[in-house]
């Protein structure tokens, strides 16, 4: 199976600002992202971050990526628009995209979905278990029934997005709440999938389940050689009868 | 039933600039929509049109609106960015929204939507027939097996748009093409529904085929009183274990 | 608005048969349910169970039902093929079907789904909380954001039934489990509505949240006046070209 | 890529009984699909047909096929019970399935969907034209923005189906109909793709882009390393608290 050219990137702010989370993830979140993609196979697995030039998301990078991997958190403004410009016409032109925990209030999740994609939260002691619900889809091979977190930050319903594409995990929460936890979507040619865990202050990015969902996500994203995509003025397949007067052109 | 009260937003300049559209649609196009929609019993019909002062969608004439219709084509770029973003947080918070023929290009349309919205098209001599592919959806109710329109403008697939939430119409065109015609969407808490007929150089508002659905999407889209939409921070719901060591809140 | 005919359908066996249930639901579950919705409005509701005469689904009641409600548990097997016949015939045909709790695995709900519709299950000391995930739908209307059932039978994915149309619940269980519970589905002309609360064990058809989903899905599956649906052999609508070769019928 | 183990079953009686069809299939239209498979690297093709014993579906040969390939018309009847609920068993178990053409009106098609499956049709000089509508689809990969087939028999809406999960093509006939030709189902593990063309007085198995699709529609059909699907009595995972009174088992 071909495997998709893969681009990790990260905010890359916590792990410098807070000694619990670089505790966690000294080289970063992205590196734990990357780490775990290869463990699953996967040979060319680069990462990005917000602090280098044009947030590492140069075009050559994004043109040379066929699936990019999201996590950001805290500072989703600090990202710019027109890098965020640059990843959208990627999406859409064919480039697959995982958007991991906080990255649902990234600009660029919140520009594909057109909704606020608000939700409920809490960092407490809840313990996450997320559920298959569609134990067919690629994205939930090898996965078991479920897979369990000792402890995680709960996301509530409701969570304002469409109506995915498909359903493939719902999370249950101690405290009470349940949540759509992986979803996808297909914006132009390209394919999402949103994957809830993995709030940086718990080390759920070195989870083998979860990595086992995001490397499932890697490979069912990558572009296919799509239908082509053409748009604008056409001349008719078929012979047109004669207008019985001409049609002005506006 | 309750009666949705409805705005009908035109761009309303083909009208003033082309003797042909001005001759089919004397009072404008949004007066031929409105009153296809007094025709089907509507008894609160207002109209609004670009140049009016703040395009005619004040903020209260939009708390007023319960659902919108609109039609614009050659000016989608005059309309201002404040409107638009006022248009927008209405749909979320429940207004419905009927999108028209080249409305597909609109700003809000395409904000909604997430994709670049792009499709073939042909002014020529096509004829159009609608066919029925939900035919117990409300929107086709009344409505024969498929509406015939005699000449219109022509459009193709691929319509870059998201997988709808339902598809109401296929369209057959003479010159060999299909196009998905009629498409819901939920946006938070708007529904949407897109229509394709209506060029402006055709009678296609006067159709009472057309005018019947745009009356049952009119009546679908109407607001209901939605379950509560509330976010952010939760206290947990049932009674969470102990943390083994504090958590630290970021 | 119109008011559907409304036909509450029971096994009624568990209330004969165990003193628990006889005593939480004296006359019958079929009349909790049938008195929840008279007292939402709706003046035409009756009722017919397993042991009556066609099971209480005669020809002419099933032509005079516009949404018929299904409860059942234990003598799924007892319920006659040409009375499943008879009621999948009028779903098709467009009348609404309301199926509730282990209804699941009836014959006719298993019929229309064309899969399993196991699940798992447990009869314990859970609590139930169904979460609104589609506020906008007018199933969830004047429901908050969640409804709590403070002692119900668990049941727990995998749910095997077909992707939703819509979801409109997701249920927490205090055990651990999430579940699908508010599922809609189209059949034919026929709106089918799965909703999971109501083990005959507890007195879940009189909890006014409960009562209040289960009016609005009455509203909702109510047949519209359906675009035609015909089939069969039919002559072009278009001119055809003439054939090289006369082309032979089969 | 692992391939899968394909079988492709034809009722194969058209070709015995009418010359014509005889002459464009004189191995079998079952024969015609198996090459294309072969020609697109499948090596592992096998066929079945109606009048051999158990009609070539022996619970050996479907334990050892991925992707079933179904084809029949005038013989649905003659299938027997036992051998479409073998199928039917095997698809929900995992098994992909591709229904091609008058399957639409098989048995096993017709459980799986739960609905009529009826169709409007007509033989005579209608050319085909096959829209993509889903160009990012796997099943789409490799294809033009459609197919052309200069003569088949026409299908027109109303199709009788459930809202397929994903619609990949639309069809556009000359005499004035359109219909979904391309659908996805998922229904227990297994996944369905039904695909329209070929009726048997047509050389359409032979034609490249045909070909494509059912290669791209078997490799996509192919069974995951699926989640666990479990069903049945469950302890808790979370302790549960005590009831106030003993909970009787029914």
């Amino acid at each position: 199976m071909t495997q998709p050219r893969l681009t990790v990137w990260n905010e890359y702010r916590h792990e410098h600002e807070n000694p619990k989370v670089a505790a966690i993830y000294p080289q970063g979140i992205h590196r734990a992202i990357a780490d775990g993609l290869a463990a699953h196979g996967f040979s060319d697995v680069k990462t990005a971050t917000l602090d280098e030039p044009e947030h590492g998301l140069t075009q050559d990078v994004l043109d040379n990526t066929d699936v990019l991997v999201w996590w950001g958190h805290k500072a989703h403004a600090a990202v710019s628009d027109e890098i965020v410009e640059r990843v959208l016409a990627r999406v859409l032109d064919g480039m697959g995209l995982i958007v991991l925990h906080s990255g649902h209030f990234s600009k660029v999740f919140k520009r594909l979905m057109g909704t606020g994609c608000d939700l409920k939260w809490r960092e407490a002691t809840d313990k996450e278990r997320l559920w298959v619900v569609s134990p067919a889809h690629p994205i939930a091979q090898g996965v078991g029934e479920y897979i369990e977190l000792p402890a995680e930050e709960m996301y509530g319903e409701h969570f304002d997005i469409p109506t995915p594409d498909e359903l493939i995990f719902v999370s249950w929460f101690t405290g009470g709440e349940v949540f759509r936890s992986g979803c996808t979507f297909t914006r132009g040619s390209g394919k999402i999938f949103y994957f809830r865990p993995g709030h940086e202050t718990y080390p759920t990015y070195f989870h083998d389940g979860i990595r086992r969902v995001i490397a499932n996500a890697a490979q069912w994203a990558m572009p296919t050689a799509s239908a082509p995509r053409s748009f604008g003025n056409r001349a008719p397949l078929e012979v047109l009868p004669q207008a019985e007067q001409p049609v002005e052109q506006q």
